[in-house]
């Protein structure tokens, strides 16, 4: 077991309505102004963001908007509110939507508490950011895990980048997390949030390490869990049972619990990254589902041990293949891909995707197998058609 | 599942030589004085006292020292804390130890920031901590979760109460944990550890509560690891894998992980306060072990489904009394006591301990099956010989 830090300090607060004390959990951080960020129609249509402005206005508490926020959230929406932050003396962000919208915020956050820096500097790894705004969230879709994460993905429209960055000031203060809220989830978002979820475990699960069947077996817990919880929430919308067990997976899937002990690359997320970059039409999940089988089909070799334990307990046989074929059978009975021509992604993109991904041809994924170049191509092309 | 706040702020720094770190990582917090407080010869024996004032020394910490912490802390050694801590300006509590220590030094913290108020009446829960002390903790026993938990039980002497208090004051802003610190724990403590570790996941699993199936699998995860890290901890004492996993499971046990969307009833470890508050030879984990076998087959019934889920998952029998015996012969395995008399308890006792543990006949513990002062004495009783 390697050493380790581990620090989740968001606040959670966990159920039906909770999101009715926004106001006073709110007020307990005495802000001067609060930027509300969101995305699209979601959050208007619902009368969520109606409701939020009322008990904020009830606890007297000053607020701007700044809504629009697109998935896979862009360098161009982080700029401007910063903007408006910096203009309104903002001095709280509170996000209300998914991943995007809370990478959004976190990433305002960061920019209004760092004046100098360039926000996208944070991105690319240059500067780390030093300080951080408060910040929380009223989540309203499971998948992304970025409301207890310390990561922020954000993508440069212009350069056609994605790229994420892990800080302890990307933790949010608090979560508001009320299951209900994700009941008007699509059924094909629900399904690519299901895809997510296990995804951060699955990718923790396979990284390098030694002697942590704590942490295996949390991880294999979850991956598990979340498989029922994707299905029945798929099948049955407003399932609470189905719905609140996927939204605490996801917030558990990414707090950095079951990565306890054991080294962190994400290699399915990076190689998906670039993905849904060049194409702003792919849903992350989705991407990941069209990934997953090819890269699992590509690597396995390197592990079989942990390989064999994953299907094992996931799929109750020893034969890593045919575990790999029935986590593909799992993803299609929730309408995902399994295939990036199914996305529409081009052949003639595959190579651009590969070095992309290798940054030109000069990063290695450091997993049990090493990711090059050569090997990302490998595994787009396994993928194109699989 | 049950709506829940979950708020898990300590930062824990694990693994090997991060006890070397404690200069540094205090700087961060900039103390006038910290108080290092202790338990009795094993820290100076083992010369790790020796390297903390050293490593404080080194970035000129100031500090004073107060030791000789006994197993179930007392009230007294607490007010001897708040004493010298408000004499010599302390700002920062640091308790080098396992969970008596914790404890303890958690009481002295809220004493010193609640300067108005009695901490005995925290302890019994006429009062509330308004304010705390920052606090932090070398742990080097595995066992009460304390390190990571929002929990303190302090034992009055002169009315022979153990009483315990949940606070949100009651968390650590760090937890230090070398696996390493562990190797000398007797075998004796080691297993009685184990024992407290398996069983603060198991009395959340049988709470009231439904739907949670990500919780309780993630709990069952924590039970099985624990079984495994402490037999071999207990053959091996050198095997840091399971003294790592021990160590780990100790702060997930008891850190409300567990607990997530279930209520939160206590039962056994309520019935076993009050046997070493009474007896104070008796360690905390034997007494559990010593009752959690007549407690388990007194109120299964009331709850068939999940005591199921419990012998089947981790004894892979459905058989619930078979489960029972057999958890009764790991206790065996690792030299623990199954009966109250092997802990040298008295019967002419039982019944005042009965009328301790309901409060004088008033208090109900409210889990599946009510247990009043007739049914703790009942499971007394059982217990005696078993």
């Amino acid at each position: 077991m390697y050493n380790f830090i581990y620090h989740t300090p968001t606040r959670v607060y966990f159920g039906k309505d909770e999101e009715k004390k926004i106001g006073l959990i709110l007020k307990e951080y005495n802000p001067k102004k609060v930027l509300i960020h969101y995305g699209q129609s979601s959050v208007i249509k619902s009368g969520l963001l109606e409701r939020v402005k009322k008990y904020l206005e009830e606890e007297n508490i000053p607020f701007v908007l700044l809504g629009g926020v697109k998935p896979n959230p862009t360098l161009e929406m982080v700029r401007k509110g910063i903007e408006i932050g910096k203009k309104e003396n903002v001095d709280f962000v509170l996000a209300i939507g998914g991943g995007s919208v809370i990478d959004s915020a976190k990433d305002i956050a960061n920019g209004l508490a760092n004046p100098n820096d360039d926000v996208w500097d944070f991105s690319l790894g240059k500067k780390k950011p030093a300080h951080t705004t408060k910040k929380g969230c009223i989540l309203t879709i499971s998948a992304a895990g970025s409301e207890m994460s310390n990561s922020c993905v954000i993508t440069n429209e212009e350069t056609h980048e994605k790229r994420g960055y892990n800080s302890d000031f990307n933790r949010l203060d608090f979560a508001i997390m009320n299951p209900e809220l994700t009941y008007t989830v699509s059924k094909y978002q629900t399904a690519c949030g299901a895809v997510d979820i296990q995804m951060h475990t699955i990718e923790r699960f396979f990284c390098k390490g030694g002697d942590t069947y704590l942490t295996d077996e949390i991880a294999l817990a979850i991956i598990k869990s979340t498989k029922k919880a994707g299905i029945d929430s798929y099948n049955n919308p407003y399932d609470y049972a189905a719905r609140s067990n996927m939204m605490w997976a996801s917030s558990l899937a990414h707090n950095g619990l079951t990565q306890c002990g054991r080294e962190f690359v994400m290699c399915v997320h990076q190689l998906e990254h670039e993905l849904s970059g060049m194409y702003e039409n792919i849903a992350h999940g989705a991407g990941l589902a069209a990934l997953f089988p090819s890269y699992a089909r590509y690597v396995y070799k390197a592990n079989i041990e942990r390989w064999t334990k994953f299907a094992k307990y996931l799929f109750g046989t020893e034969d890593i293949l045919k575990a790999i074929s029935m986590q593909e059978e799992f993803y299609k009975s929730i309408g995902m891909p399994t295939s990036l021509i199914e996305l529409g992604v081009k052949e003639e993109d595959l190579e651009k995707l590969a070095y992309n991904a290798s940054r030109g041809k000069t990063r290695i994924l450091d997993g049990y197998m090493k990711l090059g170049y050569e090997e990302m191509l490998d595994i787009y092309k396994m993928a194109y058609k699989n």
